[in-house]
């Protein structure tokens, strides 16, 4: 199937693919006043008593909004809100059939930090999480995290989505290779949004260690190679990365890093190693190729430089680590347990609930298929017990 | 039935009115990857070639944000944005139920002028019109007209809803009465959103001549009498009424206005009239008296004072003058029409079409009942045409 001319066809046919639905009928005047004037002032006297009556009289318990720029738009770059609409409309169709939340596109008209920040506190009252999408690095780590006191969950799925999935498989393909998680050395590749979020989570970054055991050592590589000390071309980002990543201060190209690692990150573009480069990692080494649509190496040519774990983003190859595998059940988790906000314990606990539905993993199946029944419950579940335990997360 | 008691019920059921839903499903890998990545690349790259294409390819194209900042809810007042949600909601499901648009809620953490606009400047792209609901005059005014710009129409429906629909029931009052509008002396009681636009409808301000006639006189009235030129504690917008109301400079109460008055258009409180002050107008006088939940008069005893019709707001009495019969329709036009504002002739061509429901008007059925089949329809094809033949729309 051409999926691009399928997908114009469609979009035109659909015009747009999302819908709003009553959740009942107003076909009698008794209903019209139940649902509207004079009725609806009962809820709306109960909510301005109570504020927190919100979450039983309106929407706002099982609704997120999208929010995106438009300035990272998947691999298309900076397309800009209005290009970036049929992307987010996807997402929400993606948390309703996952998770049966009520999502909704927000695309901002702005590419300014503090206006996005703004934007966001002032449409909050009506969503009961945010899902920030495709909002371009470094930007998007300042507006999450100076978000966090919103009160509801802010969560950049481009980031600590990506990451929780990776975890999930990579949790699995380290028993597949017979590793511990504890002594792996980890190069990624990239170091965006992604990348960053990967590196963070991979060495526990704002967790308790009895949560989180970090791998050994983590190596970030941007395009000018391995991100070090003594480069004075780094943005606030990537230097911070410098606190937990490349203890050794080892410097060099990419290839350099490769050199006795086990794991491989792909988090950038296409077509960038072959075989050659994988027989320098260390023995059994696990590839993680995610850019799309061509990962950074092949899966056939990764295996002949002995890669004895390939997973990519792609859906026509094994192993796909797709975000749609974390976001639905993480949000849905996180409303459920009215969390203020998803904690790292939250992630963590997300990352083991993807890897706990693969019972037997093997090369080719270190994580749950994208269609796989129940993962998102399974995650759903996870998280909400893990908020729920978490003070961070009140 | 009680309707405080059973909409409170209702809500806590529903934990909310509406719902966002996927227009088709998806269910296989190949379905995912059209709605989704892969193949949502190509709309996205579509509309970022031509941006008119997000009319074709997105739910812009039927979608409405109702916004408020909760600062003038119903009767309820200052109620805040998280107590204004069940309205919006409301709002949405009539939207839906009369127009099949697509509605959201957006209900702002702010009562600041700037940032409201700010804000719904910033969120425009998704949607193909602004609903403003329920902002506190005289702000709505100013956020109103300096939206007007945006692209898309911005409509605060307290205003001109609620003027259109007046002016529909008075066109089949007038003839009820035997009386024309050209020649009608009118009071207004009430200068917020609402008696203002109807003060301004009714003169045909922002109109030319030749479409509308106005009526010979208007005179508003606050809580504190007729508004004249000798006041000093006049709001902005109270004073610019004087440019097209009250040239006599008529002065003193709401009693001395009235006196030989064909129309009283009560916007205002409940139970200031009686019989007597209804039998000091000119023969034959039009009542309106739309207070809510209880009417500046009731029905009967306006008609004991000799009044031919009477209209209120209720849906439990004659002559219900309600929005809904305005503005699914109006945003339906406005939206077929692709209008980039809702003009004046489009206002009028509402209310016409509202009129021309009503086939033979009589004291008791001078506007189509709420409920009534095909009133939206018909004011949504008058709208279209109505915009697309007006260049201050497009």
């Amino acid at each position: 199937m051409d999926y691009f001319k399928e997908s114009l066809i469609l979009h035109k046919r659909l015009k747009g693919k999302i819908r709003i639905v009553p959740k009942m009928d107003v076909r009698t005047t008794d209903e019209l006043s139940l649902v509207y004037s004079p009725g609806v002032a009962a809820p709306c006297q109960e909510i301005a008593r109570d504020p927190d009556a919100v979450w039983d009289y309106t929407i706002k318990s099982n609704t997120v909004a999208i929010v995106s720029d438009g300035s990272a738009v998947l691999g298309l770059g900076n397309i800009g809100a209005h290009a970036a609409i049929p992307v987010m409309e996807g997402k929400a169709m993606l948390f309703k059939r996952f998770a049966n939340i009520d999502a909704f596109p927000i695309c901002l008209d702005t590419q300014d930090t503090e206006k996005i920040i703004e934007t966001i506190r002032m449409i909050a009252p009506v969503f009961g999480g945010i899902n920030l999408e495709d909002i371009a690095s470094p930007r998007c780590f300042e507006i999450e995290e100076r978000l966090q006191d919103l009160g509801i969950p802010v969560f950049h799925d481009d980031q600590h989505g990506t990451a929780i999935v990776t975890l999930a498989a990579l949790i699995n393909a380290a028993k597949v290779a017979g590793k511990s998680l504890a002594r792996l050395r980890v190069v990624i590749n990239g170091a965006g949004a992604a990348g960053i979020a990967i590196a963070r989570l991979l060495r526990c970054q704002d967790m308790d260690t009895d949560q989180c055991i970090p791998v050994k050592e983590v190596i970030v590589c941007d395009t000018r190679g391995i991100i070090h000390r003594d480069r004075d071309d780094l943005n606030d980002a990537k230097r911070r990365l410098l606190a937990f990543t490349n203890h050794n201060n080892r410097k060099g190209s990419l290839r350099d890093a490769l050199k006795d690692a086990d794991v491989f990150i792909g988090v950038s573009v296409g077509n960038l190693l072959t075989a050659d480069d994988i027989r320098i990692m260390a023995e059994r080494p696990i590839i993680f190729a995610m850019a799309n649509p061509i990962p950074e190496i092949m899966p056939d040519e990764a295996k002949k430089g002995g890669a004895v774990v390939v997973g990519t983003g792609r859906s026509d190859l094994p192993n796909q680590v797709n975000n749609v595998l974390g976001f639905p059940g993480i949000f849905r988790g996180a409303l459920d347990a009215r969390a203020r906000r998803i904690t790292p314990s939250m992630k963590l606990a997300a990352a083991f609930a993807i890897a706990d539905c693969v019972k037997e993993p093997r090369p080719d199946y270190v994580i749950p298929a994208t269609l796989e029944e129940q993962v998102e419950w399974r995650v759903a579940r996870a998280v909400k017990e893990a908020a729920l335990k978490d003070p961070k997360a009140r």
